[in-house]
């Protein structure tokens, strides 16, 4: 998961690139970058660490232009690398071409194999080097960069969101499937695109619409406009984008995230009621589907967790007593809400149940006298490809285990998983448009020794010339 | 205001006192520092920045030893600057004596110059220093580090919260008021005091008691005893410890913050209550009170405003356009939520209004119909001599203000502040074992052309020993 | 300028790298890098700063293997940016691929072009990347990394040492003129190629021979074999690395370095005699020859400056007078030497003049009665392409202007060059054997407008198989 | 040995003391500071590090003011501890005090125990912090500055040269035996006092004279002044100024260090002539020594080793064979000057012998038929309580040793130490001005377990004004 953005305003754009990264630091946090373009010469400045500590005003004042592109970095696969800090720059005949890219491609060594054969050789691990690869050298055989990327979005398969910046125009554009979200928005004096609307709404700037699935747009400081390159008859949304990733605040693909939570919130009281003293969420991605739950059930909202504020880097304790104190620097128990209580828990998702079963134990230890689970998403059954940070199905206790059996495992008095209709019922969006790999193992692309037969996906390629709906 | 914490406990001291202070990281972000002894030697780390910046692994381990004290700062006066890092060490006839404080002195000049006049030199600005001189020039005299302490708190003026370090042994205090808090816990294999209970909470140490105003205990590896040294008729707690400083989930003197602010919510809605769409806080000091209104009156709590949870080093914008902007970096209105709503905005305080005055207008211009705020203390209109970082009356908006009139500086559709009244049935405290020197410009101690003539406190001078009361 | 090294040692490289580093740190101390290869892993550190400042010991024990490559950096062209650091480091259809490179191609810009045509896309500025295009393009046609540096060596024109590794394997080549040093060692368990024979020494390791100009070798686990690619019937040996660039300890291409400085010393002494009362070198480039013009003179060598031995980074004063106090800073004038006296300074060269002139009325304030200058090069009066980071013509002092007048421009009371016959007399080597663009303006490989019609060389591509001779 | 400085000019200090503090980095690269008074504030910086780490223009330029002093630090207890890097500062009754202090006191202990029993307490193990009590205290009693260092100068026991700054006036002081050096200088707006005249080079000050031991001066804005407040019969210069640590362009009490250098290599060869072929310098500091061996011998100046001129931090390697290669990483012997050649090797001094050996193996190694061993200080057979970093009796390998044992220890064909009469001669100081503790066991102070007997100086205490003789 990462947050990329993209603007072209007339005002200046380094300081807003740092604003829209900061709205989207909760999507990366392991490195930062901009690339900005000003009268024919690349400026960029990337590193590893949180937006804070790799920019400072000095950095930002000497980055002009009124182009320009930013990514924050959580690396998929667990590697931590500085040479795939983003954005990827490059020249190309005397152009700048600088990328930035959210999501994972299926297909990344295939990918690799076939620019190798044409001559290309890869610095870095990135399937954002793939793409880049790829647009460069379409774009030198056509000389166009929107047929370059038309016949890119062909190659690729998997999760993309993508920005660019080729010298003084950016081009954006979604997978068909539109799994990872990429919003447009329109800027004092120009245009942007970002990861999310919180992007947006911390410039000031007016939302606009979500790019489509398959969509490409371009930006230079004549305008904007937008093609559709490739049209399927479902798309694949990520549903952890709504339960999990996203920041509450934000509006994706049409849908407040805060009220979908909520609404999951009553959904689980309606579901699998309980009498309980308190509902208390496990802070901080808990906390909407705790007040939905309470409004639902008239039980109290009262937080039986605390969450420190102050959470730095940090590092591993030598021993275990100190490791398992490790989890009460994050998390204290509040002794005058769950002594003596019946309390429910609710939290976001499950995934290897270890830190679930640590938080249960620790509100025991408070003196809960019972501790009722809740969880805003069905049981994670199956690993992601396509973007999410999930471990295999050997890691995932929900894998082969019936409810009843996480239960005991993570010694919850009770437990319940929101219902996949129910959670389909929050968002408002039909079932068929998400995707539910990680919860079916169903996928919306093919991946190597993974079912994705119940998912068929009509693609329509063919360039569709549209305008775009201000 | 600084957070402090001393342990004695036989299984090592280095790692626990870290996890204290990341549990008191609230009270002070500026410096952090931590002092051991061992085996006739003192360690010592301390540094400016997080407690996650300036320790790591590497380095606690290198802090070996069973006793030790620890400091995380806040400037009260807006001094930034290294050499006022704590603890304070000291070699001293062979001995080893550091220390930290929490607190205010009102006569520090007055004690400069008399230990001037002894022939001390001073090398930093900390009133921390003028009590290492004190206890540091009795105890030459006396030999008794115990009467070392009596002489020295019957010379403090102000607020103080003291632990020291001499060698082997933990000496820690607090003023004859309480004006700051202190308290005592139960390790496995010792004893620790700290500023808050969530300090212990940490370590899963058991909660004993709080140190009693006026009282002195001493710590070492035969265990714990104490001795009151002063008594008074009244106390003089720190109201904004109950409304801001400290962190919601800990006990100060008997009393579960959360539940306070919880109250004083429902204060907040009996005193002044409105039709509104939404209560929402302004986080993250509003929530628990925002929590408290919204049951109360039944309107939903729904979070109008989204925190950004990654704030780091932040630096000040080159045009008056980027610094609104900052505003937003912060703080993020839910347009969903309040466009076309009226809304109730619930914060702990008004200082000068400034910050309050943008939080409304960001909301209005997210499309809210009404914005109301409520606010969890009454006006601020003088400053605080005894630790907190108020500015003086001329900054305060609500210095010689009238309500309305504030509510028309910060541009809100009503405003209303708690009573005096209901904020101390609220905390269930007797009102006059408050200070509420910021609120009334009267104070408990003495100050230079402020009046304390209304708070007449009788102090016992004396030595009363008392046990333990586990 | 840079210094390059690759060891296959089984005892491991990472260290030796470090250490024969260490010893070419006088050829850039900008940035340094190291890659290392084991068991199907590429390891890499590198990033700008002095070696001791890049590397410690933990990042030396995370670069395992018995192979790897090592570089210092000083930029050519003035650039100072993070991706130009070295080794660049490629993937390449499951192989592993790294680069280091000394020296500059004339015709970049040419084989940019051409590789873009191909496909490829370029990160860095720098000409190292585009021996690596060209490489891995033949490698992937080819499918041999032999025939691939055969080809590479054909369309590179310019100055390039090369060090590559290709996973477990090496391969270095020198251009066919031999314009920069490359030699061969043997290590205690395998063998090695540096820059210059002084990171032998560091190594302990036994010195073989210089490669030859238009050689290539490989050196795997199994030894060492070479190959002649191009043979041509001149070589064009950078004077300048005997006059000023490599360590007087360093043996280059059969000539120890101090040596021939010496013989120069002496040559001043013959060509332009003085009789003055001491002589005394402009530190630390003048002192062989200061050494060999005092031995030839009889006139005492004194120390008449004294370089300070602690220069750091340093930084812009902020006053004309501040700055002009800079030089003292690091250059001392020893009053007790030069005071009344007349003064011979030998210095290896002069650029723009203004360093000299300012070194000749330092001298003179501190009482010089007479400033005598010997220089250890002929009138640099043309720019360089091949390497060396020298000034357009209208920058040299010497460009368009006969030496009385150079002279009164430094205000020297006498000056002179040594004679280019003595300075080649002195280096042993054939005079045809030499690049002389900087003194002549007449290159050996084709510059856009450049003469290089009066050095002729005929290259005789094709390969010969050579054995080393050991 | 430490490097102190003091400056006042009305035209600003921080840079200029920024200058003298870099020509004085030879004095201690360990730590560095500098404070500086301007309009009632003391402004102040210090770190560890190099002075071109501490301090860049920014900082330079945030201490203002025409007063300052400075400091660099190399620590004479082998202790590296951030609190004890200097100027030590300190508020006293509303004036600001700071001090730098190079030297050792030998009463540390006696004068720590006796101002903890006035009540002071001590920061910092550093005898200065014992000075700046002394003064501290003596100064609140009398009111006056100079009779505050009058009675501290009674006190001290030891070798102190001590600047220090109290508000916008400087005192320095020179310890009545002299052991340390200190000299006058006339900037251009003002006066200036420094370890070693170099500092004063590097401003263009020009040199007044050094300060004569037991001496006292004062600069302010009106000038300067002096006053002679102790007076002995003798003085206590350290030799190993002479011969190793002042740097050879300075001139120490009337004697520039490079002649003293190059005389007593023209005695080394009077005493112990060889017939070699070269005559090589140990560098850096047997330079000056071996150039002098050089001229009277006839026998040719050629560097047998060369030293590596980018030392920066080091790091301790994991192997044995690493460690043994980390000679050669500072000193690299030139093959072609020494194999089958009977070289002589001049060094400053022999302490433990451990360098010397491997030295002398290394030239071995690379084909010196013979090596000879010339020392320009006799045998090293005490340890320094003054201020030289020397290790105990047992560590040197002079202690209890023969000439000829040390010459096979260290593998020598022959060695001779320079005779003590010698050394004299080349100083042309009288032996009994110097402090020869190191070579005889018998020391110009009482020393516990030590003999002084043999060094009776009269003290005569009392003040004498004299005035500054321009």
């Amino acid at each position: 998961m990462c947050g990329i953005v993209g603007i072209v305003d007339t005002g200046g754009v380094s300081f807003p690139l740092y604003y829209a990264l900061y709205a989207l630091q909760h999507r990366g946090q392991e490195s930062a970058g901009i690339s900005t373009f000003d009268a024919g010469t690349l400026y960029k400045h990337k590193a590893q660490g949180l937006l804070s500590e790799v920019f400072d005003r000095d950095i930002l004042e000497q980055l002009p232009g009124s182009v320009g592109i930013g990514h924050v970095r959580y690396p998929t696969t667990g590697e931590n690398r500085p040479e795939n800090t983003q954005p990827l720059n490059f020249s190309l005949k005397g152009h700048h071409f600088s990328i930035v890219h959210n999501g994972n491609l299926v297909n990344n060594n295939e990918l690799v194999s076939e620019y190798e054969e044409h001559g290309h050789i890869f610095a870095t691990t990135t399937d954002s080097e793939v793409i880049a690869a790829i647009i460069a050298r379409e774009l030198t055989l056509s000389g166009s960069m929107e047929d370059a990327i038309v016949l890119c979005m062909r190659k690729l398969e998997g999760s993309y969101s993508v920005v660019t910046l080729l010298d003084d125009t950016i081009f954006a554009f979604r997978d068909p499937l539109g799994i990872k979200p990429l919003c447009i928005g329109k800027t004092d004096h120009g245009y942007m695109v970002a990861s999310e609307s919180v992007a947006l709404d911390a410039l000031g700037a007016i939302f606009i619409r979500d790019l489509r699935p398959g969509e490409m747009i371009k930006i230079d400081k004549s305008g904007i406009s937008c093609r559709q390159i490739t049209k399927s008859d479902h798309t694949a949304f990520c549903l952890f984008e709504y339960i999990y990733f996203a920041r509450s605040d934000s509006v994706i693909d049409g849908v407040l995230v805060y009220d979908v939570r909520r609404k999951i919130g009553e959904m689980l009281h309606q579901e699998a009621p309980v009498g309980a003293d308190i509902i208390s969420p496990v802070p901080d991605s808990g906390t909407s589907l705790a007040v939905g739950y309470s409004e639902a059930s008239g039980i109290p909202f009262k937080e039986g967790l605390i969450k420190n504020r102050y959470i730095g880097r940090t590092f591993i304790m030598p021993t275990q007593k100190l490791r398992e104190n490790a989890v009460r620097m994050k998390l204290n128990p509040v002794r005058g809400h769950i002594k003596g209580k019946s309390v429910v828990l609710v939290d976001d998702s499950i995934v290897r149940g270890t830190t679930s079963r640590r938080i249960i134990e620790l509100v025991r230890e408070f003196g809960a006298r019972e501790v009722h689970f809740r969880v805003g998403s069905p049981p994670v059954t199956a690993p992601c490809y396509l973007g999410v940070d999930l471990p295999t199905r050997k890691e995932l206790i929900a894998h082969n285990r019936a409810t009843d059996d996480v239960c005991s495992c993570i010694s919850a008095d009770s437990l319940h998983h929101v219902s996949f209709e129910a959670l389909i019922e929050a968002t408002g969006i039909d079932a068929a448009d998400f995707c539910t790999g990680c919860l079916t193992g169903c996928y919306p692309v093919k991946i190597p020794n993974e079912c994705s037969a119940c998912r068929h996906v009509d693609f329509i390629h063919g360039s569709y010339q549209t305008r775009l709906d201000f």
